[in-house]
């Protein structure tokens, strides 16, 4: 067993501290700047906040002034912060790693690196390292159909570790598998994270759908929503080996089995619901801005298709190979009209033929 | 435009009168001896019972002792009977063919070949054509997630028509397709009526984690449903390619599209849900029969666990590499108990690390 540190007292990361905590790791986990509230609550033996649920009575917590204290001999690290912040963040931690320590990643997303080029979270990470560390530090990511409250309950699941480095993926299962927490392992980073990102995007569309019968007299779309969904995995293969990876972890975990997971609720459903209504995205953008409520399919539509766009541009996709996608953007970012839009795009994706490829 | 015979009048046949009446074909319904109250409200300008919803216009409708005349001079000929009286009525219908005439089905299943051995539809209605009309005719197999009801609305749908002879399905494409209801084509018609048999088998699956909150303290168990979703498209792929197919259509619409769509709603996943909510499959099989409720997934585990097993003993799937099937087998034969199996099979089904795969 090892000392591992959870940074980020979120939700997933504090889900995270269940799995390894029951299979007896030192577990460490810290807040950040955000989190004092959070780690409060935890310090004073309550409940986590966002779960309403209590974290393993071994965890121990730290604020984000105890950086030091909660890395201090650690062997793991786990990152868990948010997509925007990850950075940032990230860049406190490093000055703490050592040749031969471990960093996870929970988070999911796309984002600009240092020379404005829209990449996966992989790069992030990895452009902070410095020299005397490459090489010296393996990472891994977790992806596949996993709600943080369901891990924290002790449900059966089942998740991808993706690392360039397998056997760095296959110690991480050791440490943190259980007999409920599963975890299967790829080394096929890039499309493992392509979908942790694109499936929130995908997901937006799959919501449309389960808004149509509020415009549409209330007339169910299932049928719309099984077409929707098998194009938007089907696009997210093409995603995936136009940036080098393989569909593996496409029709493993982080694809199909997290899309199937991400379309039966949550915020990106909700948005493609309100546009579904009949709302235009400006309107369904503005009314969850107003709640407060971030929605994180609306950036991923925007990155995936600038990224799809650029790909485009280099000859690595046909171009129109991904309408959903460009549809999609439409949308989003052009208030293009939802239901007729999704219309058009269900008859251009069927097009495609795809149930006679040759696999 | 053609004459189209569509023979049965239950909720499939009637609903697919809408595309073909639309596209201005000439529309027969034939009612089977079952459907006669059905064919009386249609007849009488009513709404049909079961979707309490009216056909096109156009279509005229025949009683079972009309075929005859339901049959005169028709170009195509589509079955839509249950999967267990498919073989006798299409006895019924075969003096009617013609060379050229296409036959088409939407019935969906496993059933017994005249040797008693467990074959998909497509070999019941072969074995049934004389040796006058081999070659000559062609059959065309529909699939994918397309519920009738939401066909007969007028909701946007995928489906995928299949056709060793890929003409014969572009021919009823061609027939068929309208603004909404949208059409690919396969000549995998092994995978395709695969995939639309045991989509049902593994919905009872995915139903489970559905029920499972009801023994659990009210804990949502979507985890467990998403990556039960991924590992019963991955063993439909397994399945379809032990018998000749390819992973074409699992990946489309018949597969991945329709365990979507069939995971969302319906008798299937009612059957799980009531097994997972802690009953025995005993118990909640006679509660369904007791209501008079057929559920076609439940034969649909026993055809595909004793074929899966007679393809392991021919060499053609290796041993335990379907455990998702077995188990549910063993749950819904054996009454083994729901959640204790699942726990174990979600364990052994991410063993086989298929995100790992390199397609």
């Amino acid at each position: 067993m090892a000392k591992i540190t959870v940074i980020g007292a979120g939700a997933m990361g504090s889900a995270f501290t269940k799995p390894i905590a029951d299979n007896g790791n030192d577990v460490r986990l810290w807040g950040s700047p955000l989190d004092n509230s959070i780690i409060d609550s935890l310090k004073a033996g309550k409940n986590h906040p966002k779960h309403n649920y209590p974290l393993p009575k071994s965890v121990k917590f730290f604020y984000h002034n105890e950086l030091a204290e909660a890395l201090k001999d650690t062997d793991v690290v786990v990152m868990a912060i948010t997509s925007d912040a990850l950075g940032t963040v990230f860049e406190q931690v490093v000055p703490y790693l050592k040749p031969g320590m471990l960093v996870g990643s929970v988070t999911k997303g796309f984002n600009y690196d240092k020379s404005g080029k829209i990449v996966l979270l992989p790069n992030i990470l990895a452009e902070r390292l410095p020299s005397r560390l490459k090489q010296q530090i393996d990472f891994v990511f977790v992806a596949g159909p996993c709600k943080a409250i369901e891990v924290l309950w002790g449900v059966p699941t089942s998740v991808t570790y993706a690392s360039t480095n397998i056997k760095a993926a296959v110690k991480l299962r050791t440490l943190a598998e259980t007999e409920v927490y599963n975890i299967d392992t790829t080394d096929d980073v890039t499309s493992t994270e392509l979908c942790a990102a694109m499936k929130n995007a995908y997901c937006v569309g799959l919501g449309m759908a389960e808004g149509f019968p509020q415009q549409k007299g209330g007339f169910l779309h299932k049928n719309t929503k099984g077409a929707l969904f098998t194009y938007a995995v089907t696009e997210m293969g093409i995603f995936a080996k136009a940036l080098g990876g393989t569909l593996g972890p496409v029709l493993g975990l982080p694809g199909m089995g997290d899309l199937e997971l991400t379309g039966e609720a949550g915020r990106n459903r909700t948005l493609g619901e309100a546009i579904g209504s009949g709302l235009s995205a400006s309107q369904a953008i503005a009314k969850m801005k107003e709640n407060d409520i971030t929605v994180e399919g609306y950036p991923a539509i925007k990155f995936g298709y600038l990224l799809m766009k650029s790909l485009e541009k280099e000859g690595k996709i046909p171009s129109a190979s991904m309408p959903l996608l460009s549809g999609l953007y439409d949308i989003l970012y052009n208030d293009a009209a939802g239901y007729e839009s999704i219309k058009k795009l269900v008859k251009l994706c069927t097009a495609a033929n795809i149930s006679n490829r040759k696999m």
